[in-house]
């Protein structure tokens, strides 16, 4: 198939190269001309402009946005929406938030084009062992873009099926769904980065209680000075908790089992927010997804203005003094 | 009644000073002569050891331990059994594990000596209005022991009665109870400031939230720069959420809006502690008990290790550099 | 001071009569025809529509809206923007998300109206002892609207004052505050619900803790069986813990200490849930908080799928086979 | 090399098997003496006491306990401790608390017995793909060990190297690691419980967050009706968050999507709670790993005591009636 891809950062240069090496026809933008041009040396069609990618394409033309979510993402598809013709498509491939896919595909319907959402994961490492993909949008118009879909996608690989699974749909097996009407990818990817979150943080709670049972308050006998690498290590092969993100942590602390080239300031994107924001419109209790995002705004600031007042209480009430850290 | 009071630090010399005052007799004991010294200037009878207390007391003789929970409770509650004979009571004021008190009561049983515990609350403030006491031991021994109790407690004073409550046990309305057997007390009282944790939390949430809103992360017409002084006390005054440790926040904040005297790290005793274990042996989830807890925990370092290794992994999995402070 | 009540529900009726008792004059109307009579019986002016209240009351009129928060409050105010006169006044009186009031506010700014918004604690105890009010909207406004809040306000009563408090501004300690501009007041308030679900939730949590200590899990000599009504008695007569919300608990357990009319399911209103947006947009960490209201949530069904899904897990890696309840 | 395995239940017995297919000599012992006679059948040398299994071992001789922890493990180290002779050894590889190991092996060291603890992961599947082992001891001992460990535990097998580990230690990527001194075993395994319990606490919520998305309490056009099988499964293939817990969730929804099977009554044993000990005493906060705990406890109550609390609260201050269910 013949589509544009706009944005050409990291992600979206990849994904235009996997496609291009299955076969497929990518027109390239972005407002880097640099970024076009590599891409170009790579086989791709350049663009200098939205207006110039339409021209090279035919109907009914495929857009595929792998910008930032929020302002720039927002722009384009508003940008495309007043230019794109009856029956034209645009994949909104970075991480938007669901609800303004619903909104933009009930915009791009009134004019007569199709809105498709899709949540990759699998991080930089998806460049090379494929991506796994949430994908939202009407059934006629995700099935027609499976060539896509599949070229994208790990496909079966090395993973053992799953015992008792009967199904009809071949593509979760390969790595890729259509999850719902336009909204639903992201929302399913949405969920996975909140899910990711408090698995991040079991392993990290796991590990501090690992390294402070090393700690001098406690008492002699009871002191383990353990080799967190090594059990990193371990626990990848037949434990119940291995998982990829178990592999990052054994990478990580085989490195420098210290870790001491981190701060520990942890970044979120607004995924993990979004995911608490659903749980309340659910009312669903979501106590560890919740705790994982908090420890995060926890890690970048030095002591909350909540710790000050709990030591003015202590004080008020007891005239204690505070800890010396 | 006569009674000894062991340890004359700032509790100790306050309650014997209370008792005095509403006519008991104290032989007074501490390791500094100082402390012994002035009490005796306020009426008490100074002894220079146990066995000199020992000697001013008639039998059944009573013992109010009142030092620092741990060693040197547990080494004064053992020397006294030692030298104690059949009927005197050991009364443990200070802040004892439950457990600890269960294991004395039988030690102190097997030799026909009688084991109290009284857990206090109250801080310093205590000594002016009255201490809330929660009490364990048998029966009879604490019924015994009541002008003891009534002279520390706060009595009925200002507080109104509770609609609807009819109770032939006096003794809760004037700020007192005996909880149940030996241990009963403290664990009422760990439990006691279990609570305290978990409310102390919520405030210091809450105004976190408040004074969150004037970040400049927000919208400028979302931002609210709050006055927090007067917000506590507003909330003083016939809100839903009034209390003494909102009291003493609104004490706190009226010295210091920005509370820039406290650094934030903040001391846990035992109890909040204790009061999670026994949840755990229970069976009965604690969230909110232990969040507080994990704060005060939290609040003494300035990263977790855990922190790093979220940084570790995302950079393993998506080369995320971290944030910035 | 001559004002209309809009909504006469057991809060509207109960505001207007207090402002009738401090003189003030009041155009009531309600949909319920019924209710209408009813104040008007008290002394208040009926009116059988808004336009009717309109030509009853002077310029600048004062409409004190007293309605459900959403659609009722939001339809009553577009309405009356529509019929109102420069230099009018709305006040929204009840549980309102404070961006609605932001929004609002600018939309009665374009028309010359003024918007304030007004958050009261108290419950319907606060018919007798009056209102605690946080409230947002333009300086000049509010100060005109003083009489009123006063007359609502419990004044100082008998709380003392704070030590150390200096303040020129004396409505805190009448237990009124000007929070800020427009939605500030419904802000605070919010805070103040989403602080009151973390102090009873501390509180279940203790609570359960105690009973859960006669549990037969545990071995003999450690269990107690616990006077929980006591209990609550005696930490509301100087404890740390002593707060109004433990006046209610203990009057709940005065009444049976079974609590065996209450099923547990336990309602949130919007205000728990918005703390925790707001929480998360400005990144504060909000553990305690936010397990509050995940409590009520998990209280309102019988197992979550997520249980389900542990039990599934847990039969996939050991063949286990579930508990019995 | 020859060893005794006492306890020949399904994780006993397998392990004898797997030992000798891998050329070991098995003296088995259980209870029950049917079990004895089908490993017998299997190769096995049965034994009817602890007596007649120390008689067909030679010294130093090799007793590997696997017994429910708690009592029966107690007795029979106990007993075994009674009748062993200088050098020989007791491994436990049970799930016992390690600070019963630091206890027992102090006590066997003081008859010149040596202790070995084994935390073993895998579950039921370990039988087939080996076992993951924490192991603590004394070095030479645990050396001396080594045939055994090496022939349980898994092997590279197929699971990638993690790049830049260097190690002398050959062990952990086999699948074993010798963590420490007596304890060190068991305390690893302990955290890697308490991870466990955290990570599928966090499948649990988000899989409620996927399925509370076709809750009617929704707006419709932000309801969407998800495939949870599928979503697993496209979960497992090249996401982030694969793990082999999420394999298993795979298998249960694949079997129903429904998991009508289940009542959602979640046990837990020993692990998680100590694990949450342990952070306590080394002050770590733990807020997943505690979360994820006591879900499970919730999970196995209808409604707690502190829901009904929280009922009567809200009664109390606005005469709220509670929610239906």
């Amino acid at each position: 198939m013949k589509l544009a891809m706009i944005g050409l950062g990291r992600m979206g240069a990849g994904i235009a190269r996997r496609l291009m090496e299955h076969g497929h026809e990518i027109v390239g933008y972005d407002r880097d001309a640099e970024a076009v041009k590599k891409l170009e040396a790579d086989g791709a069609i350049g663009a200098a402009s939205l207006e110039e990618v339409l021209e090279k394409l035919e109907r009914p033309r495929i857009f595929w946005v792998m910008l930032p979510a929020g302002a720039p993402t927002e722009e384009t598809v508003a940008k495309l929406a007043g230019i794109l013709e009856e029956g034209d498509i645009v994949i909104d491939g970075g991480n938007t938030f669901y609800k303004d896919d619903i909104r933009r595909a009930k915009a791009c319907a009134a004019k007569g084009l199709h809105y498709v959402d899709v949540g990759t994961s699998g991080g930089v490492w998806g460049l090379q062992r494929g991506f796994c993909m949430m994908i939202g949008g009407e059934k006629a118009v995700v099935d027609g873009l499976d060539p896509i879909f599949e070229a994208l996608a790990p496909g079966m690989g090395q993973i053992a099926r799953t015992p008792g699974r009967e199904c009809d749909d071949p593509r979760p097996e390969k790595g890729y769904i259509h999850a719902g009407p336009a909204g639903a990818g992201h929302f399913v990817k949405m969920v996975h980065n909140g899910i990711e979150y408090g698995l991040m943080a079991a392993y990290a709670e796991g590990f501090d209680v690992l390294k402070g049972k090393a700690s001098e308050k406690l008492p002699e006998e009871e002191r383990f000075d353990l080799n967190l690498p090594d059990i990193a290590e371990v626990w990848r092969r037949g434990s119940v908790i291995s998982s990829w993100l178990l592999d990052l942590c054994s990478i990580g602390l085989a490195k420098d089992g210290q870790l001491e080239q981190f701060t520990g300031n942890v970044a979120d994107s607004g995924e993990g927010h979004w995911t608490i924001d659903a749980a309340m419109e659910e009312a669903v209790p979501a106590y560890v997804l919740s705790a994982a995002l908090f420890a995060r705004y926890r890690s970048r600031v030095e002591h909350t203005f909540g710790d000050k007042l709990l030591s003015a209480m202590r004080f008020g009430f007891g005239g204690h003094v505070e800890m010396p850290q």
